[in-house]
């Protein structure tokens, strides 16, 4: 019988196999009930990244690891290039009169700096902190770049590492005393109207960067009291882990000018006196990889957007005595086919390991499609699709694998951020006073939307009252509060607080 | 009149500007008289490192210089992945007795580690190093990683930053304190063949690097009392600078097994019993970066082979009032069509700014081809190319514009090589005595080479008596030396030495 595309064939391998049990579509129990276990279990065994390194907080970036760390570097530099950012490398080291310079910013980050404090056996003149971020690394240069009109904007962003020593107990990817991986962007302009239009520009940017990675989010100007060190205010972006926390993955800042009055950052104006300059700076790092392997992953391990897989389709030969030669030859063909049309393949030819344990690794690393060529498919011109996401088979005519296999990774894209948007809503609830916030934050998780005055105290009392944290207003969101009152203290509600257990 | 395709046309911009003088090649005379001063000039004015940055011994990768640092790593990369090498990222600290390990190791590098001794306001329980390299960061782990004889051979590589703690006078990318750009391979093999082996496709996968940047060099296995620390052996390549001092680009390394045995790395061999791997290790750094910029550059600046080159051609329109909105749309059509063709292409259509400025600036940023397009190009559908190696000529009819863009591309990437290879021979000499190399050393510069009987005090007093230093011996060249003698002590020589000043 030949097979038919689009047909879905639930029985192929079996048949093929003679018989194996097939698993149904991978659950979510142990991603969901045990998630820490889980985002361990799936980082150390894929293997994603090693934490067994001497140095607390700090891990490596396996080869595999590596490289879906690379597709999200490569996405985030194609997004800020293509909105006129141009990379540059700075230095490690601050000189500690350096990181002194803007004081709010100091103060905030003494407590979590790193020092160099010899070089070989001498001490150092200077001591030299290990940039936590690198805004007073480089504003000094900025000083030095911008001197006309026709300097601005000047938009840069560079992907460094960065270091914190964190007190609290650390988490790989997520609380690390070495972010390996640190996008930070810096924009200088001669006008707060177009430093403020940066902003929402970086939002936008920011916006599309986690779309293309499916993940879900909500965008908050934080509190007063949460914002960046040295900023007027600022734009995060959380979303939530499969544990009901809520993680920051992104965040943009308007500094307005008080960087550069620390740093006198001057432009020449068209009446001849002289301005300092707007800024915005906006950070991402490597939670956003942690996100798309914690949002989209099931009990089976990672399962990843196509954009962002290291492997996309993975071609397992099912083989049988004497017609081996003949199956792999069929997958190198397949592969071959595949590479030319842009897609990231490889064939599983390992010997001495069953096509089920083959299947296991692959469902492991979330190679979005997995593809079985046998002897019947050799002699049916075909090829068995079996999706990550669902595991659902589908057998097509080899003549149309390309388009089958494109046509595949689309809908799994799109499942997988519906799925994720689903989930994300039941998770984003709303409450009218703090006794509805603490129930929906005890039983639901994630984020609960609340009417709040905006009084600063107000917001306080909440946070200790909920062990949670004020995430924010929503940003450039409209939220009808009429009529409504605080959830904490009952006055006029004058907009919507964002209230979550957070990492 | 229509040009006439290959017509070279070196009146053409002079027509079309009305009578403007014309360079001919540019001169390199400050590129080889003062190369000191014309290197500081060029990293700055491109620009492509700025060392204003308050740190002694580091810089700063400007846009330009970044996106010309991204395309020797992305080749460095794709010829390392090409030979099975898999990309890690490991942390950047080392906590004082991992780095203290190996012996020998650690003596050579202890004068020259930064130390951070302090995180907040604590002093560390375990001071951590900045890794000055990274063998005693990636051995532990691989102590992890390797058990039985399939996890061999182990093929790694990163591309980090590393710090020397220079006491020498630094100078950019090429005596730094902080290394931005190293890239580092570790393998582990299960026999000493294997090991050996790997060393020789290390060194072959160098010289295609080196080749691939036009770089000439020789191979030299560094003396005993020059090699890299804990290993067997070291082999290195050397290029010469226009100030006729040698730099050291590359190096690879046998490490045999110290290292495992500092680190017990061991796989279960087949009877069972067990037995530690044998290592290779192998670095090359943004020297590689200096190299190419020095080795083709001229006194109008950047010279730069098409593969390296951030800008591959530019185009400039020759504007005429009533003329402009054709003259540049002409350009852009061109841009649009070489960009489809895979071309890395731009147009400057800067306004108030002459062409004449415009060659200028593109000239000291190397792009390969500048394209210029006037109004008597628009009558006869052509376009003038002109080479930034001679800055030659050639009118050429439009639609030969991508063919005729790609085949200038490979002459001047040829005539580069021709030219850097011509001037490395000349300064690559030879002398039988130590009175002939201090002449040569002192006339010529370069690298000398010389009959030596292979006794490490002839060698040494070699280097005291020429102010210079042994680079090594022929990796792998077969140099007869039969009855010649010893350049210094007059006894029978066994091999050829290598002399040199270098950095």
């Amino acid at each position: 019988m030949t097979a038919v595309l689009g047909t879905i064939d639930l029985d192929h391998a079996n048949e093929e196999l003679g018989g194996i049990l097939l698993p149904k579509a991978p659950e979510r129990k142990e991603w969901s009930e045990r998630y820490s276990e889980w985002f361990h279990r799936v980082i150390s065994e894929v293997p994603i990244y090693d934490t067994r390194y001497p140095v607390k907080g700090t891990g490596i970036w396996t080869p595999f690891g590596y490289k879906l760390r690379r597709a999200v570097i490569e996405k985030i530099r194609d997004m800020l290039e293509e909105a006129g950012h141009e990379e540059v490398l700075f230095p490690l080291l601050i000189p500690d009169y350096m990181l002194g310079k803007e004081g709010e910013h100091v103060k905030d980050f003494e407590d979590e700096v790193y020092w160099v404090t010899r070089g070989g056996k001498d001490p150092l003149d200077v001591k030299l902190a290990l940039r936590p971020t690198s805004e007073t690394a480089i504003y000094p240069m900025f000083q030095l770049w911008i001197n006309a009109y026709s300097d601005l904007p000047l938009k840069i962003f560079q992907i460094v590492n960065v270091f914190r020593y964190e007190t609290k107990a650390t988490k790989p990817m997520i609380r690390v005393r070495e972010v390996s991986t640190f996008k930070e962007a810096h924009t200088a302009h001669a006008s707060k109207e177009d430093a403020e239009s940066q902003v929402e520009k970086g939002v936008e940017i920011y916006s599309r960067i986690f779309e293309g990675m499916k993940i879900p989010f909500v965008k908050s100007v934080r509190p007063e009291w949460d914002k960046f060190p040295g900023a007027e205010y600022t734009v995060a972006f959380d979303t939530i882990l499969p544990d009901n926390k809520v993680l920051q993955v992104g965040t943009v800042h308007f500094l307005g000018q008080g960087f550069a009055k620390a740093f006198d950052i001057k432009y020449m104006k068209s009446d001849g006196g002289y301005e300092h300059v707007w800024q915005t700076c906006y950070g991402i790092s490597e939670r956003a990889i942690a996100a798309l392997i914690s949002v989209h992953g099931d009990d089976s391990g990672l399962v990843l957007p196509s954009t962002f897989a290291p492997v996309q389709a993975v071609i397992i030969p099912i083989v049988y005595k004497g017609k081996e030669e003949e199956v792999t030859n069929k997958c190198k063909e397949a592969d071959c086919l595949l590479k030319s049309e842009g897609i990231r393949s490889v064939v599983d030819d390992r010997k001495d390991i069953t096509p089920g344990n083959k299947y296991f690794t692959w469902e492991l690393r979330g190679a979005p499609i997995r593809i079985e060529i046998g002897p019947r498919d050799l002699e049916n011109s075909t090829a068995v699709l079996v999706r990550r996401d669902t595991l659902q088979k589908t057998t097509i005519q080899m003549q149309e694998l390309v388009e089958g296999v494109h046509k595949m990774l689309k809908e799994i894209d799109f499942s997988l951020m519906e799925r994720a948007d689903l989930w994300f809503k039941s998770k984003l609830t709303n409450a009218e006073d703090v006794e509805g916030i603490k129930s929906k934050l005890d039983k639901v998780g994630g984020i609960v939307e609340a009417p709040w005055c905006g009084a600063r105290g107000c917001g306080e009392e909440m946070e200790g009252k909920l062990d949670g944290r004020i995430l924010g207003t929503p940003y450039k969101e409209t939220h009808d509060v009429a009529g409504k009152r605080c959830a904490n203290c009952g006055r006029e509600a004058s907009t919507i607080i964002r209230i979550g257990r957070s990492y």
